[in-house]
């Protein structure tokens, strides 16, 4: 049994508070673990009539769990009006943060599930991180190179090698180091929070039809291909590179376990497309456990009683799997 | 009532002629119009056991398709074995491209819809198209530019402004010239081909999140907006640039009619993805209408009988219609 994983709510002016409560309504129909919110209870009870249940420590989660939703309240996020982000929203969002990814690493809470934050309200208080996942990363210990974002729905896992850089920057980014550590992680984590015993990744090339052997772009012959023999020669199931646009329909995607993107459109174009509304963002790489809905905070439609919590709800329930799944190999 | 459609065998050793023999058999579930194929007859001979008809002109293919597949010889593409290229099939493969396309131009048949090539092959010929498409818009007289490949399936449109270039050269060659063009035949393709009076046409950012406002690349602010505007002022109904990731799920893609990608697999990743054995190659600016199947030669599977007819299906009817809607428009 593990511990209730912590979900932290993201902006409170965003869906976070809202697709958080939705997912407890759901969690008979869905079987899901005890977990709590971290954030403002104030975001919650502003966006949904349900029932609250503020906590003060994580080990009150379960039993408040059949009641209503554990919420363990941080700092006062000024006054909050869905759709409207200010800085304050942000202060609390990032306390939430910091707060609950404490909690998962010292093993009070069993893995993370973070809510979607704005990054434009966090740069103006001074975050300094791409994101939540390196920011994550650094509290652990880990250098953001090491860690890695994978995107994955019911049919699809997906690695972007490289994130949110310009696409011009892309090529010069790549090398044979970084794509061997990314394909070196992602392995790993398919082991370790997936329990795919010898995982098959693929890679996609860079160029149109994976380069046509060097008639359109050199990134695979150069970089890709000597990369994946290196993985190969540690024992690494990983192929290619293929042709990205081949790579993603049924009988494709039925060949691997994950497809190693060059680029951030090259693995969110098809996962989108696949799985907009049930997508998982799950960091590979950290000694926790941690996920997300793999969308933004949806300010347009905050407030509203709209917002699909499907995503959270998968990103919940890959957490807990991930998690039990290393509580049993390392017990 | 339009004239019999040429098609255009491809390489006699792919599964053109196998996919042209099966979309025969299926003329009457499909409610195919009359079509005649182009090529070597012993190419169809040599993977499919059905009626064949020879005829020596169009005009004779409306009577003969009732019983057998019309076909229109070319020159002798060599000893034919499926699945093993060599260049007596290239020049075959040309040769019926190129009968095809003219008769179709004189007004003899009514629309060209070409099979799968192989431009290796090709090239070692002398062929130094990129492509069937702009030999072809070459032979009306189109320049490449005003040319435009839009690969359509049933829930998406999509095309790439820039195609089979290295990854790393598509920040250099996107232009507001280029991108306005495009923009302007897609619109004027969508009226002509597909009968939508008011197409929507939406453009995807070439960087992650369409730049976030000049934070991730400026692509979006100095090329893509003021095309986007120069459109508008036109009348035409362009938005973007959108983030690319986020525009090919179901409820997206409802909200326009093509997407304009700015490079090969932003548009053949999400377009492969749905659609994989329905893909259809079309290509607007052209005189005439032309379509073909949206794969290759796959001449790995070539005379095993186990080829998907569907795309060629696709395309002969995407062709029918858009060759009757164009003369419905200039009767």
């Amino acid at each position: 049994m593990i511990q209730p994983l912590a979900v932290s709510m993201g902006d409170p002016a965003g869906i976070g508070p809202e697709i958080i409560a939705k997912a407890w309504d759901q969690r008979a129909d869905c079987t899901l673990p005890p977990f709590f919110a971290v954030g403002d209870v104030r975001a919650v009870q502003a966006v949904w009539q349900g029932p609250v249940c503020p906590i003060r420590e994580p080990a009150e989660a379960a039993a408040a769990f059949d009641s209503g939703l554990p919420v363990l309240g941080v700092a006062d996020g000024g006054e909050i009006v869905p759709g409207h982000p200010d800085v304050d929203g942000a202060r609390c969002a990032l306390h939430a943060l910091e707060l609950a990814q404490g909690l998962v690493r010292s093993g009070a809470a069993g893995a993370l599930v973070t809510g979607p934050v704005s990054k434009a309200q966090l740069y103006q208080i001074g975050f300094s991180h791409p994101g939540q996942t390196e920011f994550v990363a650094e509290r652990c210990g880990i250098s953001a190179e090491n860690a890695v974002m994978m995107l994955a729905g019911p049919d699809l896992r997906v690695v972007p090698i490289t994130t949110h850089v310009p696409l011009s920057a892309v090529p010069g980014l790549l090398t044979i180091e970084l794509v061997a550590a990314k394909g070196r992680a992602t392995a790993r984590g398919l082991i370790r929070n997936f329990g795919i015993l010898n995982p098959r990744i693929a890679f996609a090339g860079v160029n149109p039809h994976a380069g046509e052997s060097g008639k359109i772009g050199r990134e695979e012959i150069d970089i890709l291909i000597p990369a994946i023999e290196q993985l190969r020669a540690e024992g690494i199931n990983a192929t290619g590179p293929f042709a990205a646009d081949t790579m993603f329909h049924g009988r494709a995607r039925a060949t691997y376990d994950a497809a190693m993107c060059c680029y951030h459109d090259q693995a969110l174009i098809p996962i989108k497309t696949l799985h907009f509304d049930e997508g998982v963002n799950i960091t590979l790489g950290l000694p926790i456990v941690r996920t997300s809905p793999d969308h933004g905070t949806a300010f347009g439609i905050a407030g509203q009683n709209i917002a699909e919590p499907g995503a959270m709800i998968a990103a919940i329930v890959m957490a807990a799997e991930a998690a039990a799944r290393r509580a049993a190999t390392t017990a």
